[in-house]
């Protein structure tokens, strides 16, 4: 079905007419001015924003609309939880072309919902445009956490122990597979189109990703940790510092450093890797640890504990210590396997920044 | 400065570093994943969000980048206010190509602070990337009102007063106005191209807009009316129903209508229109009225209030009543000049619709 049959506020009830409010702190979602929202007394409100982009944050050729409506959801809620918050309300936007139909719409809808469900985090509003050429994707997750449990970057302290859960460099391999055998498919349909072939004639494309299920789920479907800032509420912790990882390893523990004013030591034999991201790692020539460090869009999170806490955080399944915090004058440092040590440096994906200003650094 | 040599953490340091926080209820502004507010007992929370595209809410030959960036805050402020609320909190995404310089930046930044000096409002996060093509533009704005004190739409009962803020179509023909001049433009450079002349040594243009300044600057630098909530709250004035006029009056009343399950009947000689307006309208062949009751971008306030406040309301400057609410079964009535009656339309701006579907309406 065409948008345009049914217009912005046509548009905007088909995709928004079910969704049902999960949360007594929404008390007006989809429909007026603006979204009302009301927290009890004693908690403290987190608001995050992510825009996206195609063409720079995603590529519509392997990424199927309803995934990136999960992700889109993911990568916000993501970021609440860095703070040790719980997500409550959601606004998205969208503009959109005219190459898209409503059918796109519900299945972005669809993904967007389910990864709202999951994280008891309702829909309260938006904005559906159009844009001349393109998809972007603007959303806003509203969050809360009991005044004075906010974690922030800043708050590190020498001898510190430094946390990260899940394992790291996946998301990115899951891209460098999902970009390989793109370039596979579009080399041979223009191959075909230089012959002459009819390309409905070609057999259908059967991108090679056995054995790397799980690479192209961490690129194309990311989980938010919500379960681990479930396990720290349990036992009791409240991190010095905390972040999710979406530059990169090695840009977050900078932002830390930097916030906390204090330096790092981290130990590239603990850096959790999945046996897949090796091998893939392996079979592009690339050195894994780099990719784990600088892959980015893992949307795990960083923190910092106190030294006593070590038996405690180590007992939480999917957490592992991989270094501590030190005073700010030693730098950021990463002891290689063979034992000699090397600068952090921070080279996580930056949309913004020239290939030249990137290797100046 | 080409923006690629700051990178994404550099340029928003460089356009955020000098922000004061104005509001108590904001506990932490850029600079970690979410920020962080707390608001005192007995507030509700307000939330909006607006996504403008370049070629679609706005065109960069004639907005210049610090207006487009007090426009852009404006209308998400207008948002708030028409709920009876105040603005506190916003955000603040970009996606620019690489045509755009620190510079643009900067101007977009200045109009948009320079808005939210004016309105109390601080801007405490969002998100700068690159697009492929063209600007977008993603402004999330938060604010609060007493509980019990929000307007919506759904309220407006039958023989309430229908009020507007200001005069309509203004900011319709400020940009037909624009649009004829960046014809004229455009034609010109287009035939000294079909001549082969140097386009250098063409006079520089000159566009013809004495007289209509107010249609300019209604276009450019419209106002959110900050002043009429304060007004009608010190007029112990709370309205039954209220929006702000973006798409136009007839759109607006319709939703007013659908939501409250109201009937209206407004008055064509009660419409407020200003001088300009109906002199450009006349200049290029346009009914004032339909411009005024489908221009859009007016940023005015549309509201209802209790037939018995007649007195207290019309002494407020700027405030018009132009009609009154009727029962559901008697539509929505435009009562013309000549005093025939008229079903009003809901034909405003609307960028998913195509002419197709507009015209069946």
């Amino acid at each position: 079905m065409e948008i345009a049959e049914l217009g912005e506020f046509g548009l905007i009830r088909h995709l928004t007419d079910t969704i049902e409010i999960q949360n007594a702190e929404t008390r007006k979602g989809v429909g007026d001015d603006c979204a009302v929202l009301e927290y009890p007394a004693g908690r403290q409100i987190l608001v995050t924003t992510d825009l996206l982009m195609e063409g720079v944050h995603f590529d519509l050729q392997y990424t199927p609309m309803k995934h990136l409506g999960y992700k889109s959801a993911m990568v916000n809620l993501s970021d609440i939880y860095a703070m040790n918050g719980r997500p409550r309300q959601m606004t998205v936007s969208l503009a959109v072309s005219k190459r898209f139909q409503v059918e796109d719409l519900e299945q972005f809808y669809e993904g967007l919902r389910l990864a709202c469900e999951q994280h008891h985090c309702d829909i309260v509003g938006g904005d559906t445009t159009s844009s001349l050429t393109g998809l972007a994707i603007s959303i806003t997750c509203i969050g809360d956490v009991e005044k004075g449990k906010a974690v922030y970057r800043n708050g590190a302290r020498d001898t510190d122990l430094i946390c990260v859960t899940g394992d790291l460099g996946a998301a990115y391999m899951g891209l460098q597979l999902l970009e390989r055998e793109k370039s596979v498919y579009n080399a041979q349909i223009q191959e075909a189109r230089q012959r002459g072939q009819d390309l409905s004639s070609l057999p259908p494309f059967q991108p090679d990703f056995s054995g790397r299920e799980y690479l192209l789920e961490r690129q194309l479907k990311p989980e938010a940790r919500k379960d681990i800032i479930d396990e720290l509420n349990k036992a009791d912790i409240i991190p010095t510092a905390m972040m999710d990882i979406s530059d990169g390893l090695s840009s977050e523990l900078h932002h830390i450093c930097t916030q906390s004013n204090v330096g790092c030591r981290i130990y590239e034999e603990r850096i959790p890797l999945d046996y897949q991201t090796a091998v893939m790692a392996e079979e592009l020539n690339m050195n894994v640890t780099t990719c784990a460090l600088n892959g980015g869009e893992d949307y795990e999170l960083l923190f910092t504990v106190p030294l006593t806490m070590h038996d405690r955080v180590s007992a939480i399944p999917g957490v592992k210590v991989i270094g501590h915090i030190t005073k700010a004058e030693l730098g950021l440092q990463l002891v290689c396997r063979d034992g000699t040590e090397m600068e952090l440096k921070a080279q996580g994906w930056n949309p913004l920044k020239s290939e030249k200003a990137k290797s100046d650094e």
